[in-house]
């Protein structure tokens, strides 16, 4: 059987956990690595090639977009245009309808496919979520996150000026309240007042409790574990009080890498268009047969 | 926009609670209830028409089969073939494929759509271990039903010679591992030795360990209320020790219900076949626009 070729486009700590994933998939083989500087070929296994541009790859079905959520529409733009399937883990919720579009319309023209918001919230949560809203249709669904490194937020911030390095921490509050727990080491000549008024006027931060903390390293700070539990009390039919509940304790770029993968693999059996996570199918994010997974899942 | 004709076959338990979510769902609107006698309207509204052949009623689009699990095939055969769609809760998760074959070429033949299996187990509970096992690819789910009463595994009691009535509570041990514990009360004339035996050599029974009561009277012991409990621990990329739970306490029947009319809603959506739940996207089980749903819980 063909194997589907894909592209790792950044390599950051999201692409480097896609790259491990797809070294892991059987179905997969790997196009190669595409990063601001070819030369740059640390923790690359030396039979993947690394290049600047995805045009440099042969015969490329899909790439896994391992950019800032900023940068997606752009480079997806780009590569869906070469007729290419893109998918990428956009993680700001209120912007996903005009990705959703915007790439839409670029992917039917040029006979491609995209998936979006593929990480894991919005992603396999997403679909959590949906389901738990059909079977119960009516109550409240809370979705509480952490305590964990949110790589968004920590992107976020470290585009503030003034900030050399940043952790941002998600802390449940419940009821899907979060406090954010940001931890930054300031550049010579900014303080700490400036730069957390900064942090706390982004849109990222803008609506939930923020402390900034300076610290002198951020990198003895590290840690990539994340978690969610998502909760629905809700009515089936005529019935109250029906209880749903879903939890994770994840390593956070290492299942966003693996469900960037799974959308790679869906991508592959949709029609051109734009799709989130809700709208595939889950058994196409599975290798292989949708029989053999009927016969061993359902 | 045009509501779609339900009707709902067959009028015990999940019949019901499928009418009770029927009537909450606006897309909705109610064509009848079928049944093996029509002159029994207990409990149903004086405005739903009540009939012993679906081909009585007029402009039905789906047929909710809420019918013994091993009435299924055939009944839907037959509706199928009148070009109306059907979904059903069929649990006997090892004669799924084959159901699935049988009812796919038949709604193929007729352009119309089936969707098998949607319940909460085989139903949603499938979707939730189709994307655990896509999101952590090596590890081993467990899946811990109960405690609660097996609708399925009741039934099966039910129709053993010397039965009056019965109750199979389903007992989780971990690893998904179970304890069936059967009440029966005995027809005159049998024996507590005789019952249990054949309760244990059904196929329902024959590979957990079971226990055998005889009470005076089930309907003391009855509650529908049960309850799953999913783990996976497992590896997403080469990254090991991703934990994964879900978690539900529900009302049996209820959530059947709901299930089941979310596969009628998204059966309107799927081109001629038979699908299980893992072969549909998940916003084809709510209501309304795709777009809406996209912007409200991706």
């Amino acid at each position: 059987m063909k194997k589907i070729r894909a592209a790792v486009v950044g390599y950051g700590n999201i692409g480097q956990a896609s790259l491990q994933a797809l070294q892991e998939a059987e179905d997969f083989e790997i196009a190669g690595v595409v990063r601001r500087n070819a030369a740059d070929r640390a923790g690359i296994p030396a039979d993947i090639p690394v290049v600047e541009s995805i045009s440099e790859l042969d015969g490329v079905d899909v790439a896994i977009l391992a950019s800032p959520t900023r940068k997606i529409e752009e480079q997806a733009l780009e590569i869906l245009a070469a007729g290419i399937n893109t998918v990428d883990s956009f993680d700001i919720h209120s912007s996903i309808p005009a990705l959703r579009a915007s790439l839409g319309k670029a992917a039917r023209e040029h006979d491609a496919v995209s998936v979006i918001s593929a990480g894991w919230d919005p992603g396999s949560d997403s679909v959590v979520r949906a389901l738990m809203q059909a079977i119960a249709p009516k109550g409240i669904t809370y979705t509480n996150f952490g305590p964990g490194r949110s790589m968004g937020h920590t992107v976020a911030v470290k585009a503030i000026e003034g900030v050399k390095d940043a952790l941002s921490m998600t802390i449940p509050l419940g009821t899907g309240i979060h406090r954010r727990m940001v931890y930054v080491e300031l550049l010579p000549g900014y303080t700490l007042e400036t730069v957390a008024a900064a942090i706390k006027a982004d849109p990222y931060f803008a609506s939930d409790e923020t402390h900034v903390i300076a610290v002198d390293s951020v990198d003895a700070l590290n840690d990539v574990g994340h978690g969610v539990n998502m909760v629905r009390k809700g009515v089936s039919g005529s019935t109250h009080n029906q209880m749903l509940e879903f939890d994770m304790k994840i390593n956070n770029p290492a299942l966003t890498g693996q469900v960037l993968v799974c959308a790679a693999r869906a991508s592959m059996r949709l029609r051109p268009g734009c799709y989130t996570m809700i709208e595939i199918p889950v058994v196409d994010l599975l290798p292989g047969d949708a029989d053999y997974w009927v016969e061993h899942l359902v």
